[in-house]
């Protein structure tokens, strides 16, 4: 197989060259990161101190809480936050050309995509759905095809972004549908093609117990910055709103979580996966809802379903997937994306569906757009989750097929969940080392 | 003991259906979060900006900071940062609404929670407290033990606190007293009623190379962030002096941990414990003055007493104490906040003692009200220390005689330190994978 | 060895007791700290609010990013993060005296440091480039000869900066040169003559498998704040275009540095070396440019050149240098900052020389000063490199002879990149309580 990675890196920088020309012929900043003209008497926006520190907060959550939080695999570590970062650095370029290509469509004046602080938060959106996409077929897909997978996501993730905030105007403030719905049936379809051309069960498929203390890593980061990533795009009252009702989702999420995680265990232990993930699922599910007015009741009762379904996802639903129609999911994305995703969409239908212009009073015109409109969220909020689940599902297959293409570095039993596949470790520098220096015994490298 | 375990499923289950109750009857958005009405013409507070970024280090603090630290036990991670989580999601809903009643009663309108970024702060505040806590019975007390602990400590720690401020109006930004100096002696008091009923020594209590490293990761997300803790409730100058004292005490604290740590080594050699516990003293120890103008000489003096207590009480007094009345202290939190927050109580009424309202100028009513009430404040320093003390103690023994119960999951001796107790462990699950899997080999595991 | 270690404790407590002195008697909080005075009607800057959270970013970089980033040595980890804390908490003191005296002198009233949150970032800078210095000489020198070479430097790091600023008037808002290549070439320089005196080469000097996971803790926290880093200092629009720029050299980095190491190696694997380090490169290659008009083109063109250089630097240049004049480098400075900052510079300069004052408007005054100034900037570029690294490597040599002198704690063979040298481990502390308790066995401890 050696001969076919050069193909990986001939694809990096054939694509930064891309990025390169398009950088370079079809993108500037915007005038709030251009030139000063103090002549120029408008107020430019977006500024940077209301995105700034929660942009930094979702950036932490990309690089460090999906990085870790994929570190669970004994020996997948390098694979899981080393190509959770490439990822992350090839799509935070190539969505910050899409995306502002569709903003640029939107607003009638096609082809310059203009970065400011709020261009790179949405980039970082679009990150989050290629990671969450990639949990689906971690260790099974090789950076080749995950790189390829990123490429066409990009696009299909902002037509369905478009579709759904443009023309069915829902409301999902937090991403419920367009991030993780979308980020997760779009993986579960790529990794169910994958696997009926390679495999995608090993014994290497597994976690240590170091491993899952980083593990908590990533988690942990994603559950304490999750409120900014759900209030990132709000403003005023209903910034400060999304917060709460986040923090509260995820506070009871957790809470059951842990009670439920007990339960349906034999003998009443807790197991790691659900504390890694199915806590999390409470930010998703009060995701699309996170600017309403839910009340603190409703907010807790969001996270209340989402650590339910998650967890039971976890316990029941996966093995029986996997078992019945062969779908791989690495990481249960299904469980902490996928259904607490339409959890989240539904969920927010039912708030629209009880929400009323007395009740939200000026509110009304900064979420909903009108009073009209209002009246009509309800049904849009889930014609635009079928939307998103139709466009995820298709395009995910149809990726899937390509990158199962023969030429494209798929990966042969042996080297599954395995960093000797990509990465030189231990062993091998040990082995260098060796010869080098003659003194070097193994048993110092195995004393810790 | 298996079938106790489930008690803690139904404890926390009740438990989250009360707080779902109580947030729907008892709880509502504050002003700032709730609908947005243009027609009002008053600035609702507080706002978001002011609060968030402090509030989301507080945060870090909180999950990361105070679990990884935790982290160093070698077979007790994931109890450590495992329960560290449930604790701060169950008491973060349990701090909202019983911080929020007595803000209520405060305020004259008994009744309702309200909620906004403030509440969230405080809520975290709460959390502090009972993670403290938390260190003194690490590894010795069950999650039903700790879930109860946490549930009366709140309301003593709102006793407490509403003492403190609204009678004795002490001064105590950073929370020397009403935090560290509550929680350490609270956890103390459990701790040794604990130690009467059932066993607390183990040779499971212990560290290892790889598990200190990870406590590193608390220690210095705690360090770092600490400046927020101690000025986030402040404002203005006050704020950006309560930053300013806080790195200057904890960066001279570090310097004379490292001293002192090899200085009382027979080799000279350094105390992981001490650079990963009594580093952080000078920010317990500058708490309560962070706000006032100590100067820079005297934040760094607070540093400087905060780290030799602190060292010293590692090294001689913990042993002692642990020895002589059988005192058990998992992560010495004697240590690191109750004899620090003492200093810090103390150091701030000597100050309150130096200060006057030529030096103060307007900061005075901002401060401490009135010039009046700066002439008693150093004396009130003290009683509302006292005040703290006896309540911690009080409520502390009370406390651990009800978790003491028979009925309430007490630990056996082989089940002290370990994770094969509450958690599905590596080994149990390499036994159902090997089931699963004939062809995976327990050398797999061992290899890294 | 033994009694040597007793003049580190000597050395630090001499050094916190100088630095209680100077506290008291040359410093004072700056107006915006100090007592607040309603009568005087001047807005007092710098406000909290523009540079606490970037600060704060700062803060993890220099504690989390460096701290672990250097964890990756198998036997040294406890000297990488503990070390690095220590060096931190002594320069952020020694930083905000020294800083404030020089701001003193230039400001025409010598004497007395002022502190805000602006003193804090910029001893935070002072910070950054030790740490990169120590970078150089990791595992190689004592805490004792670390904290000298801290002492000088920040003089020397100061004495730079001022001729570089205020004399040359060079443009460097990220610091490629004041901070990467003054670190850089001084730790270079000190460890080349280090070397002269002390071995530096030891079979124990090599990474972990879980060590390199580690060490992305410390690569991810720097890669993902670099935009806080370079973009602190500035403001307004240069500050939004210091952010978007800093994160599209980043991203351009690290595609180029995959495909970069997957080449370079003869089966096309990875080298987790590269991954840590050479992805940072593009933060320090559009360090000193990142508030110009270099369009998000130019901005991704430094992070591929970047790359590319520290990615073949460590391949190829590193273990010539070794191998040919015996200059060692533990952390591969030179690849990560030296040249990149050398590049940066350069790149400054072009971006300077293609600057106009059509293309820059009203953001002439605010970066060049005049559109006079702008005129001769290109050239201010390269003089003020060259100073930079005839002054870090003068004083680097300088520094290293002094802190070789014998009685100063040099390592020998054995006690290079070894924690057993300076701290109590694992072994020790396990026959400490083997003795109490006859119980544990040492299997325990290597069941993880």
């Amino acid at each position: 197989m050696t001969n076919t990675r050069g193909k990986a890196t001939t694809v990096l920088l054939v694509a930064q060259t891309v990025f390169i020309f398009l950088f370079a012929f079809t993108s500037d900043y915007a005038d709030v990161a251009g030139a000063r003209d103090n002549s120029d008497p408008r107020e430019h926006e977006p500024h940077l101190d209301q995105y700034y520190p929660l942009y930094q907060d979702v950036h932490v959550m990309m690089l460090i809480g999906f990085g870790f939080l994929m570190t669970f695999l004994k020996n997948h570590a390098f694979g899981s936050a080393g190509f959770n970062f490439l990822l992350t650095a090839f799509v935070i370029q190539w969505s910050l050309l899409i995306n502002g290509y569709f903003v640029s469509i939107h607003e009638g004046t096609p082809g310059k995509a203009l970065f400011s602080i709020l261009s790179l938060l949405e980039a970082d959106f679009a990150v989050a759905t290629v990671l969450i996409s990639f949990g689906a077929v971690l260790g099974v897909a090789s950076p080749l095809q995950l790189v390829l997978m990123a490429t066409f996501e990009v696009v299909f993730y902002n037509v369905s972004y478009y579709l759904g905030v443009h023309v069915f105007e829902a409301t999902d403030v937090g991403g419920s549908m367009f991030i993780h719905t979308f980020g997760a049936y779009f993986g579960l379809a790529v990794s169910f093609i994958l696997s009926k051309f390679a495999p995608s069960e090993s014994s290497k498929e597994g976690s240590d117990y170091k491993g899952d203390i980083f593990a908590m890593i990533g988690t942990l980061f994603l559950w304490l910055y999750w409120p900014s990533f759900n209030a990132g795009p709000a403003d005023g009252n209903e910034r400060q709103r999304a917060v709460i009702n986040t923090v509260l989702s995820l506070s009871a999420c957790t809470v059951v979580t842990f009670a439920v995680s007990q339960a349906v265990n034999k003998n009443n232990k807790l197991d790691m996966v659900h504390i890694q993930n199915a806590t999390l699922a409470g930010g998703v599910a009060v995701g699309a809802s996170a600017n309403l007015i839910t009340t603190p009741f409703g907010a807790v009762i969001c996270g209340v379903c989402g650590g339910l379904v998650s967890t039971l996802g976890y316990t029941y639903l996966q093995p029986a997937l996997q078992t019945k129609i062969g779908l791989h999911d690495t990481c249960g994305v299904h469980n902490l994306h996928g259904m607490p995703g339409i959890l989240g969409a539904v969920l927010s239908s039912i708030f629209c569906a009880l929400a009323s212009p007395e009740t939200y009073k000026d509110s009304v015109a900064v979420i909903f757009g009108s009073e009209e409109a209002l009246q009509t969220q309800a049904g849009r909020q889930i014609i635009s989750l079928l939307a998103t689940l139709g466009i995820a599902i298709a395009s995910g297959v149809a990726t899937g097929l390509i990158i199962s293409a023969p030429f494209l570095d798929r990966l042969t039993h042996h080297e599954l969940y395995n960093d000797e596949t990509f990465w030189i470790t231990e062993e091998e520098s040990e082995a260098l080392e060796t010869k080098k220096s003659p003194t070097s015994t193994s048993s110092e490298t195995d004393s810790l």
